[in-house]
Order: structure tokens, then sequence, then C-alpha cells
């Protein structure tokens, strides 16, 4: 039905008949001629109807915008006045010989070049696919996707698919359940991930896996969140930490070489703790200039309890952020900026202007300088290298409420003074994390998963101090974002005993939960790691959108919501009735 | 850790050091040095351990199967005399320099060498799956999918995600469903196929999507059926059945000839009614050369009433099989196939043997000659070209149930009497499916879905005679399986609402079910068709197996379950609580 796209056509083709498809972008009359936008997937032609062509000039004159249309013309030059270099085709048009109206369209229920609400992009997605801005995302998702998959083919990864449908795991809090018909009273579980068949697929010596994989967590959801997510999945045997980072490194590289013609350097390897200590964050944005330092030898002997209480504490912190040209901050953004604190636990936000750098102690405006002496506070205009202009904020509390407290305080205030380079890449690695994570009842659990490989200490040494034990693991950070995570498993049954020990699951729970992966590891299981990439973050990061939902065909809402098919909706009971299943919803 | 996969070493690396993973696959002593077939992903090389490396030797004592291990040594050519051609690496061995034990292994719970139940194969399937011919089939698979995504994608096709948690749609009696935690008593289903967000697709102007995609149906399972099965799913806008069929069947040529080497040739294009006329059904194995030959018009005096009763019945069929040397089919046997038809609901089976062609009617043996007069039979034997040693098998009934029985009977007689050609590749295109089925009742369905376009008909014709209407569907058979299916849809809302009326599907089960779509046909829809191959089955024939577990690396039974990870299982109450979710089993 079609010699060509609309979006393809240039000065090679005038002269030529052409036979396109597509949709009326925009119509409008003009000295006699009707000017058609004809738009498919690969962009925009103007097309022209002269009255002189009886026939084809009325059907024009019924076209409105969104009309389905198949015309027959001939490419010609557009006058030198007329070309329109903001357009791919601009310096062609069609002069119409046949047009056909293959589908009428209604007002459309979304105005194109407004904006609409979100509801209403979602309630009727297929039309919003259809602007330009929103199908070049969904190309480029095809197209990192398929680029993905190349690199992993001609790595020699084995494209190997896992079940759906599968068994409940322990972080099975957040499972999506579905009853079994054939087992009544029984469920699968959708996968979080495909974390112990891909290690299995390792014990079978399948060497190299990868899999573009629907995940699914039952969990609240955040802006950068979605129940259903993709992960660009990723395991080997016989491969360090050091290897597996190296070939997905070189993966996200050529990614965005080839995608976005950016070079992204070398990736710094940055420990858990360096990230923490110098960002307040696992995910530091480095495209920020922002360094949270560390103050509490200064501090530790005033007095001024918020300060000297957590630098004497060996579970507190006491660090600021000096922020340059700081000091022209308002009290009411200092207020603002407190208020945004506390939401992580800060119980205030003390700061320091320092106006005059020259005028050393009499140069600073605090409402904590009266705590402070002279000295200490010289010494701490010395230890943040503040110059004149800049603010000190300062965080001091337990030491995991000012990581979070400065460390987002810093990605905020990094934007709001422009600070931070927005038109930069800045990707990491982070590594050495804590094995484990305690809560405040002195319970352990598993930082990333329970199949995460220690670093460098036996099965005996875990047990004897697990708090102190890093893991073998590593997330790939681009700008703030956690792109990608994963770690060397366990791959040693005593070491896998020790880990499910230290967590406290006995091994009744083990076999019930894990059986399967235990009894696996008797038999030769290799050395293994892997990694796991969120598509859908990575391609937002190459959208340059902060919304995920722009990068996912037929995404849900926050609360979960498809509101074009209206799912999740009532069952059919007679369909409840033969899975065995009741709902148990309170009626009031 | 490894310089080169074990099943890569050949006589270009000889002299050179080499570094090795895997697996002990055996270990022989012989003449006081040690030999050991050493395993990895690529496939198997001798090793060879001298006593004379004390270390080596030593660690080598240990080593049983499946212990994994690591090894650096020198590759070396074998004397003339120990070449193993059988082996891809035979022509090389590697000499120990040094040997490490990864992991040890318990003696297999499985014997690679003897058949395993399929019950213990599942169960440990990771170890199953070392199984070279298993690992193989893996590998095959991955390249198959491979193969795919780069044809598409070559052939301008995006790869497009659709969404896992839908809403339930109308072939909903098997659908899986999924419990919504935040949307209490509701329910997501997850798609027995991405058909509504395709079609919504080329509605956006995608153009051209594909997707390799997991479905679901929850339905009562055969061999060559799971509840997950994954699709290559194919929609197109502005292109003619006839194109779709071209594009996908250069598709699978192309694929046969890269992965197999086997030249698919042109695929013929059957109508659905020569298919069931010639074959008894509409996936025919072209392989076979029985065909089925119509007699009611020589039947319909005769003073029988098995034969003359369905002969001049509309609804009945009268028809034979001539089955080349089936004359020497024992009592028992045909005995045997008149058990076999009848659970197709054949009441019977009529047989005439053909002993002696020559002596006409005195030459043939047959319950029913008496029956019959001298011309009829005559007349049988001329119009099935029957020769000595032949036997006539006869179905008598309604139309439908001599097709079922006879095509089945057909392909079981084809493959005992081995007239079916096993090493031979038949393709066909089955078209112009009967738009509905009509049921006892005279209850109307739609054959292949309620989008499909009808063939040649105006939403008035289709309405006032939708029986005899056929539909723009079309199959793809490949030996006897249908491996894609597909159709022409309706892009126009009139001839959508024709279609739903004639379903008997009202304005409000319209609305509520599929609202969003007969919204969307109101806004410039383009004509679109698409098709889904079976990608299990595809595979399933390019490695010549005939069970579909065999090509899926963690499949379910045929009772749903999952034997390794003992899926389906029972959910947390507390879990199931919060889905607002009761077990409604009876207990008894």
């Amino acid at each position: 039905m079609r010699s060509h796209y609309c979006g393809h056509l240039n000065k090679s083709l005038v002269g030529q008949p052409v036979e396109l498809c597509g949709w009326v972008n925009r119509r409008r009359d003009l000295g006699g001629l009707i000017f058609v936008d004809m738009r498919d997937r690969e962009g925009l032609v103007q097309v022209v109807v002269d009255p002189d062509m009886a026939d084809v000039f009325e059907t024009a004159n019924q076209l409105r915008n969104e009309f389905c249309i198949r015309l027959e013309g001939e490419v010609r030059a557009r006058p030198d006045s007329q070309i329109n270099s903001d357009m791919a085709t601009g310096e062609v048009e069609v002069l119409a010989k046949h047009l056909e109206i293959i589908n009428r369209s209604d007002v459309l229920p979304l105005d194109f070049n407004q904006n609409n609400t979100e509801e209403q992009r979602l309630k009727y997605r297929y039309l919003d696919l259809r602007r330009p801005e929103m199908s070049e995302r969904i190309k480029l998702r095809a197209k990192a996707s398929s680029f993905v998959r190349r690199f992993l083919d001609e790595h020699n990864f084995l494209d190997i698919e896992t079940p759906v449908l599968t068994k409940a795991t322990p972080e099975g809090a957040r499972d999506y359940l579905v009853p079994s018909r054939v087992h009544k009273g029984k469920f699968y579980a959708l996968p979080q991930s495909p974390q112990l068949f891909k290690q299995l697929l390792m014990m079978s010596g399948f060497d190299r896996y990868y899999q573009i994989v629907k995940c699914f967590r039952d969990e609240d959801l955040r802006a950068d969140r979605q129940p259903e997510f993709t992960q660009i999945d990723i395991e080997t045997s016989f491969m360090t930490a050091d290897e597996v980072r190296q070939v997905t490194e070189k993966m996200i590289r050529d990614m965005w070489q080839e995608l976005l013609d950016v070079n992204l350097g070398e990736f710094p390897v940055m420990p858990f703790s360096e990230a923490i200590r110098r960002f307040g964050s696992d995910k530091p944005d480095l495209r920020n200039p922002l360094e949270l330092i560390d103050v509490a030898d200064l501090v530790k002997d005033v007095d001024f309890k918020v300060f000297a209480g957590p630098a004497n504490d060996p579970k507190g912190r006491v660090a600021v952020l000096c922020v340059p040209g700081g000091a022209q901050l308002t009290r009411k953004q200092i207020d603002g900026y407190a208020e945004f604190v506390s939401v992580y636990g800060a119980k205030g936000l003390a700061w320091m202007k320092v106006n005059d750098r020259e005028a050393g102690v009499e140069g600073v405006q605090s409402p904590v300088a009266k705590f402070l002496s002279a000295p200490v506070i010289e010494a701490l205009l010395d230890r943040t290298q503040a110059k004149t202009g800049d603010i000190i904020l300062f965080g001091a509390d337990k030491a995991n409420v000012v990581a979070e407290a400065l460390g987002a305080l810093r990605l905020k205030v990094g934007l709001d003074l422009e600070l931070t380079d927005l038109s930069a890449w800045a990707p990491l690695w982070v590594i050495d994390f804590p094995m484990f994570e305690e809560d405040d009842e002195g319970h352990l659990s598993a930082m990333h998963h329970p199949f995460t490989s220690p670093l460098g200490v036996t099965a005996e040494e875990l047990i004897a101090n697990p708090a102190s034990a890093n893991s073998d693991a590593y997330d790939m950070v681009l700008n703030g974002y956690e792109v990608g995570g994963g770690s060397v498993r366990i791959h040693d049954a005593a070491m896998q005993a020790a880990v499910f020990e230290t967590l406290g699951i006995d091994e009744e729970e083990q076999q019930l939960k894990f059986g399967f992966l235990l009894d696996a590891l008797k038999y030769g299981t290799p050395p293994h790691a892997g990694l796991a990439f969120g598509l859908d973050r990575l391609v937002m990061l190459l959208c340059g959108t902060e919304n995920i939902r722009d990068v996912i065909a037929f995404p849900k809402t926050t609360a979960a919501s498809c509101l074009m098919t209206d799912a999740p909706s009532l069952a059919n009971p007679a369909a409840l009735e033969e899975l065995a299943v009741a709902i148990a919803v309170d009626k009031k």
C-alpha cells in the first residue's frame, strides 16, 4: 500500500511518484491550495493539493486532524523561500495525485499542542503515543534492547528464558501471587527477579546467560517504579567481579556511544563506605560537585550538645556541606531546607553563612556561632575551604540520619543553586557493600540478597563477626540513579549455610524455601557472578526524562492501575470459584 | 580464569598453553596415566595426567564425575592411532600442568548414560541440562530467538513490550488471575496474548511491531502445551494478508536455512475447506501422502444405512483412505484402528482389502462388501485408484466426525506403515477459515478471535449470513503442527460492532470488556494485520523432538507443576490476608 515512509522523503526523490500511508497531522488552506502535514512513524511531510485536481481536492477538503489516509503523489522540491529547515523533509513536498480516506477520526480527546494531564494521557495512551516525542522514546527503547542483545550475543551470552509462574521467595512479602486451578489452595508467585534460576543455569554449565525479562514487585510505587519492570539479567561462570564489571561497563559505554554519541569514559570505582562518607548516598550523583565534609573531630569538645553529642557517639556523625554562593539564601529558603531534611529524621539544620572569609570569625553569620569558639569556627572554615559567599550546612545525628539528610540536601541544593551540571554524564561503580544491614533491634538482613558472596572471609569468620563483613557486590550508578546491581554469588554449600544461619533462617525453612538450591550446591557448582540492569531506568536516562512512565508503552499509575483498560478489575465469580479463591474484602 | 572453552580446542593450538574451566565428564585410569574427559558449554576435551607431575596426579586421583575443576596445561596432538573422529576435539588432548578442584560433587541422582524418568529429570533439571543433548537444545533456542530478532529488526519491526498484568479478556475462562493488593477484591489477568495491545500500537502509528513474549493459558495441558508459553508476536499496518504471509514465510524459511541448512522452498497456500476435504485437518501433515477421498455420491443409493444415511445428510460425509500396503493389516490391527477412531466419535471402521485388483469385485475382502453392489465396489476401486495390496478405510458420519476421525487415522496409519517421510519438511499456509464456529445449539463463536476481519463481506452481509462468512485469517503449518496463526484485523467500528452483535455480546458487555478498543476505533485506525508464532513449537521442530518440555529450560509438568522448585505452593497466610483473598478449598 506504500512505497515510502513520509519521514524518509528527501531531495533525491524529486520527480518520483510515491505512495504514502499515514495520518493528517494538520491541514491548512492557503491561497486556494490545501496543505496537509502528513505523518507516519518516521516523520512528517508536506502534501500540497491543487484545486485543478478536482477529485483529490474534494477529498482533501473533508480531511480533519488524525484522519488515516493513503496518498499517491509526486515529490517535488520546495521553492527556496519555502524550505523548512526545522523539518527533516523540509526541502521537499508531495503534490497529491490521488487521495483516499482510509478511516475518519473524531476530534481527539487529547490536544497534541497543549499539556494534557497525565491521567488523560494514560487513559488515551494509544493517542498519546502518536505524539512524536512519545513515539521517539519507544523507538529509542527498542534500539536500546536491540543493542543490548547484539552486544551480549557477540560476547557469547545465551538468551535463556526462565519461568514467570514460579515459587514464592523470601523477599516474598511483595510477591504477586497467582492461584492455581489445578492445585487448589496453592499459588504461584511472579518473580521479583530470576535470581535462583540464573544461578541454576550456571550450575547447569551454560556459562554465560542473559535475558531481557519482566520482573514484578507489589510494593508502594514511586515515580520511578512500576509493578512490572524490565530487567537486563546477566549471569556468568568463572568470571571475577572485576571481569563482570568490565564487560557490563563496556556494554553501557558502547550503548551510550552508539545511541547518543556520548563517551562515558572509564567508570570510577568507589567503595560503599567512601560513597556514604563523601556523598551521603550509595548512588551518588557525581554531576553535583558538593561533598559531605566530616567535622566531628572539630566539634567534639564544644559546649553545644547538638554537635558534641553525635561527635562523641560511636554511631554518630557530624558533617557539613559547604555550598558555593549559598550565603545568598534567604532565611525562608533555609527554613525550607530545614523542613526538607526533617523528612530524613534530621532534627534541625544548623547553618553558617560566610559573608567575608577575609574577616575570619567576624565574617560569619550563624545562629550556632555563639556556641562555638573562634578557633573551632576558624577550623571549620579551614576544613571546608569555605569562600566568601558560601554557606555551611550542618548535619549532626546518628550517622545514617546525617548521611541520608545531607545526601538528599546535597542533591536538592545542587539543583536549586544550579551547581549540578545537568548536561553531563557521571557513571561510577559502587563496591564493597556491607554484607548485612542491622535494624534497631539488632536483627540482620541481607543488604543485597542471601546468595551474595561475602568478601574475603571464611564461613567461620562470617559467623563470628557478621556485622563487619562486606559482600562482593557492586552497583552501577549513573547520574544518581542505580541503573544496575549484582554480585559474586555463593558457590560453596558451607558458606551458603553460614549466611542462612546468620540471617536466622533455620534448616527447615532453608529446605522449604531453597531446598533445590542447596541440593544443587552439592553437585560441582561453578563460581559464578552476575548483574541486573533496570532497562526502564536506562532508557529513561537515554531519553532524558525523569518519568519512567514515559518510556513504557502501556504503564501503570502509581496506584498500579491501567487507566486505559481499567485493570485491575472485578473477576468473573465463576472463575474465582474454579480457582477456589474467595474475596475477603471488608465491606465497610 | 580461562583462556579457551574445552570444546574449541583443535590442532591449530598444538604446543600452546591453555587454561580451562569445567566439569569432569569421565575419568579413566589407563596404563599408569589418568585420562579426564573435561566438559564445558562448548564440548569435551581429553586431559592427560602424567604420574611424573606428582601434585597434579594426586589431585587428579581425587576426581570424580561432575567435579568442577580448573586446569592449566598444554595442547598436544594425539598420536594417529588415538585420534577420535567422533569427538570435535578428537585430534588433540591437553597435558595437565596444574589442576585445581573448584567444587566437589556428590554422585548425581541422574545417570547421564541411562534413561531417567522424566520426573527425575524435571526434579533435577539443573543436572539434566548438563547433558549435551539438552544443552544443545537450549542453545539452539537462543540462536532461534536471536535470528528472529535480527530478521525483524532488519525489516523495520520495533520491539515493544506490552503489559503482563492486564485486564481479563473474553477468552477469560482460562485466564490466570492475580489479586491486587492496592485495589482489594480486584484482579489482573495474565495475557493469553498481547492481541489488543498490539492492535492499539498500530492505532498509535508504530507501523510494525514485534515482541518475543510470554503468554499464559490456564487449561488442561497436553504434551505440547505449557501454562506459560512464548510467542513471536507480530503486527503490521498498511499490509495485506499476502504481504504479512510473505515476510513471515521468509523469516521461517531463512531461519531453517541458517540454523538447519534446510531449504523449505515456497509454502503452498491452501484454503481451509480444501485442507478439511483432502486431509481432514486444518493443520495437515503433508509429509504423509494419504488423502481423504469423498465417495458419498457413490454410496448414497446403497441399501446400507451406515453409508447411505450420511451420504444423503447435508451435514454428513462419506470418505475413505486408500492405504498402500494396508491389505497386510491383521484383523487385530484393524480392530485397533476402529478403537482409535472411536475416540473421535466414529461408530466403527468399515474396511475393504484389495487382495487382487485385477480380479475386480472378486478380489476384495470386506465385511461390508455384502451391502454393496458390484458396480458400487468397482466405482469405489476406480475412485480411489486402489491397487493390489491396498486397504480402503471408510468414514461415514457427520462431516466433522469423519474429518476428525479419518484425519487422525491418516496420521496414525501413515506412521505405522511408514508412509510418512519423517526426514522431510512440509510447510504450508492454511487460509480462508470460517469466521464462526457453530455449536450443537446453533450458537456462534469466533473461530480465531472477535477482532479478525471477515473476508469480502460488508457488515450488513455479515449480520445477514454469519455462518457462511470466511475470515481473512491464516495459519502457518509445518509437519502437521500449527506453528503460527494470524489475521487481518477489523479496523472499522461498524464491522467490529457487527461481529460483536453476531457473537451475542451486547453493548454493555462490549463497553465493559473492550470499551477502550471501541473508543480507539474512532480515531483514524489504520488497516492492520498480524500473526503470532509459537516459539516453543518452532524450536521443538528445529530440535527434532516431540516433547515441548525438552526445549524449555525450566518447564512445568502436564499438571502445571514445577517439580524442581515445588511450585505452586502454599502461600503465606499473612500475604493472603493483605491481598484480601481467602482459600475456598473444600476440606473433604
